[in-house]
C-alpha cells in the first residue's frame, strides 16, 4: 500500500515514487515521507511523489482526514478551514478525476453529520470514509484483475504504458491487477513496459513491480512499441490504466496511450483499459490535459540534460484515446464494451452488489 | 562538415556526436577527435561518435584512405593489409548500408590501378575517391533539399525522428536538407523533433541544429507524437532519413520511424523518407537490425539509471517501415513513388546527369 495514515499524529505517510526503484548498489531503499501540511500534500501531488489515479484518490482522502487533526489553534470556523484546504488539495492537478472525486466524497460526509458537527465527529467520519476509499480501491483492483484475467489467454504478451500497478492503484493495481491475477492463475504471460518519457514510470516503477512479482518482463523505449508488436509472435494484448474516463468512452491516460492504441489497431491487437469506477467522470464532456514544465522533457529526472537550454519543448502529461480504439474498459463491476455511453452509464449507476459483465 | 581529413597526418578528424549539444553553462564546446587507427574508427562507429548513414559513409571512406598513410613498417603486402583493415571497418555496424557501400567504393578503385599499384598511387586514388564521396553526399543533400522542398507547402509543421541533419548527413542534411531548403525559400515552417530514446539524437542533435539555423522547433517525447499530431492545426508532414532502403521500398531507419509512419497514416499526414542513392541497397531482400546493449535503455547516456539493474530490456537501433506507409522517397535524382520496385530501380540506375522526378 503506497499511502498510509498515522492516527497518532493525524499524518499522511506516502511512498516517494519519484525515487523508485530502490537501488541497493547506490544504498538507496524505499523513501517514505510523512506530513500533516497542505503545502506538502500539494507538493507531493504536483511533483508526482504520489501518482496513479486510484492512489491519488486514497492520498487525497487521507490528506483531507489529516486536516481534521491539524486545525490551527484559534481557527474560528474549523469546518470552513477544512473545506478551504481540501479545495486547495483538489486543485493540485487537473486531469486525474480521482483527486476531485475523493475530496468531494470526503466533504460530502459532512452532510450526514447535521448542521454543527463537532471537530471530533468530523475527524471520525473522515477517517472512516478515507479508510473505506482505500479499502474499496484495493478491492476494486482485485475484481478488475479477475474480470481482466478472463480476457487474457494463456501465452499472451501484455503491453502496457506508464504504471498502473500496486503503487499507482492503491495497493493491488488496475492494469497491474490484470497481469497479477493472470500470473497467479498460472497463465504463461509476460509484460512489455514502455519507458514512458519524461518521468520514466514504466522503466522505474512497472519494471520494478513486475520483477518483485516474478513476472517475465521486458523494458522497451517509447519508440520501440511498433517494432516490438511486429516482432512478438503469438497472442498479444494491451492493458493500460486511466486517469479519467468520460461516459462516452473517451479515456485520458499517461501520454503515449493514444499512440499505443493506434498501434494496437494497426496490428489487430486488443486494447483494454483497466480502471475503477472512481475514475469515471459522469459529468464532464471533455478532459483538461495537464501541461507540465518543459524542463522535465529537457532535463530528465532533473539530472540528465538532453537538449540545449534554450530549446522549446512541450510536455503534456496525458493524452485522450478515442473510444473507437478501445476494445473494452475493465472495471470492478464488469467489462464495458461499445457503445460505451450505455455500458459505462450502466456500470457507474449499477448496484455495487450486482457485479456483472456488460457486453 | 562533421568529418574531415588531415592530409599532413593521414588522419581522420570527426565531431564526437555523443557529446552534442555543446553547453556553455557547463563549459563544454564541440569535441573533435583525430585518429589514424582502425580500432578508433571502429569504436567511433560502434559508440555512435560518428552516426547518420551518409556521414558514416564519408567517415568510412576517409578511414580507408587513412589506412594508406599508416601501413605498419615491415608489412609485406600493404594492399592486402589495407583490404583486411577496410573489411574490419565495414563490419563495425550492420544496418546502415552506406558503411559497406563506401568501403566497397573505396576498394573498387584498386581495380583501376593495375595489378601492382604503388602505395603512393593507392593513397592518391583513395584520397580522391573519399573526397568525391564527401562532395557527392553534400551535394546530394542539397538536391534532396530542393526536391523535398517541392513537397512542403507554406505553413507546414514537419515532424521528424532522430537526426538526419548536417552532422548525420555529411554537412547539409537529408531530412534536414528539406526543411533547410524550405526555410531558405522563406516558407513559414516549423519542425517537431521526437526525443528518440535511448540516445536522444532528436533532442541532442536535431534540436541543436534547428536552433542554429533559426528554424522554429519543438521537442516532444517519443510518446507524444500522436498527441502532437492531434493538436497541431494546419498542414503537417513527416520527413525522416534512412539507414538502408531496399529496392522494394522497405526503409530501415532509427527505431520509432515505423510507428511514426503508422501514426502518419492514421492522421492522414504524408510520410516522406529523404536519403541519397548511396543508402539504397540494390542487392539485399531483408535488412539486418542492429540490437544494441540493453544498458543503453536502462542507463540513459551512461549517466541516468532509470530501472533496476536486473531488469530485462531490448534495444533495437532501427526498425523497418513497410513501403505502403511511405508517401515518397526523396533522393538526389528525384522523388520515388509507389510502385517502388520500379521507381527506385529507375533512380538507382539512372544517369547522374539526367535528374528527374519519378512518379
Amino acid at each position: 500500500m503506497p499511502v498510509r495514515f498515522d492516527e497518532s499524529k493525524g499524518a499522511v505517510v506516502w511512498l516517494e515514487q519519484t525515487l523508485l526503484p530502490p537501488d541497493k548498489a547506490e544504498g538507496r531503499d524505499e523513501t517514505w515521507l510523512t506530513s500533516t501540511k497542505t503545502a506538502d500534500f500539494i507538493r507531493a501531488l504536483k511533483r508526482l511523489e504520489v501518482r496513479g489515479a486510484p492512489t491519488i484518490g486514497v492520498f487525497a482522502a487521507y490528506a483531507v482526514a489529516s486536516l481534521t487533526f491539524n486545525v490551527p489553534n484559534g481557527e474560528s470556523d474549523p469546518i470552513a478551514y477544512i473545506q478551504r484546504e481540501a479545495e486547495r488539495i483538489a486543485n493540485a492537478r487537473p486531469t486525474a478525476v480521482n483527486l476531485r472525486w475523493a475530496v468531494n466524497k470526503m466533504l460530502s460526509t459532512l452532510e450526514e453529520l447535521g448542521p454543527t458537527p463537532s471537530l471530533e465527529d468530523v475527524r471520525k467520519a473522515f477517517l472512516t470514509e478515507a479508510k473505506t476509499i482505500e479499502k474499496n480501491e484495493y478491492e476494486a483492483g482485485k475484481r478488475i484483475g479477475e474480470f481482466g484475467n478472463s480476457l487474457i489467454e494463456d501465452g499472451t504478451t501484455i503491453f502496457t504504458r506508464c504504471n498502473a500497478g500496486q503503487v499507482a492503484c492503491g495497493g493491488f493495481g488496475t492494469a497491474g491487477g490484470v497481469w497479477r491475477t493472470s500470473w497467479a492463475a498460472s497463465k504463461d504471460i509476460s509484460v512489455v513496459a514502455a519507458t514512458t518519457l519524461p518521468l520514466m514510470q514504466g522503466a522505474r516503477i512497472t519494471m520494478w513491480e513486475l520483477e518483485r512479482d516474478g513476472i517475465p518482463s521486458t523494458l522497451i523505449g517509447d519508440n520501440a512499441v511498433a517494432w516490438k508488436l511486429a516482432n512478438t509472435p503469438g497472442k498479444k494484448a494491451f492493458v493500460v490504466g486511466a486517469d479519467r474516463i468520460l461516459l462516452n468512452g473517451e479515456v485520458a491516460n499517461k501520454i503515449g496511450t493514444f499512440q499505443d492504441a493506434i498501434l494496437a489497431q494497426f496490428f489487430g491487437v486488443p486494447f483494454y483499459v483497466a480502471a475503477p469506477l472512481s475514475t469515471i467522470d459522469p459529468v464532464s464532456t471533455s478532459i483538461p490535459i495537464e501541461m507540465r514544465d518543459p524542463e522535465e522533457v529537457k532535463n530528465l529526472l532533473g539530472k540528465l540534460r538532453i537538449t540545449t537550454r534554450t530549446a522549446r519543448a512541450e510536455n503534456p502529461a496525458f493524452d485522450v484515446t478515442p473510444r473507437d480504439l478501445i476494445s473494452g474498459i475493465i472495471t470492478e463491476k464488469g467489462i464495458a464494451r461499445a457503445p460505451y455511453s450505455e455500458s459505462l452509464s450502466a456500470l457507474k449507476g449499477a448496484n455495487p452488489r450486482s457485479a456483472r459483465r456488460v457486453v
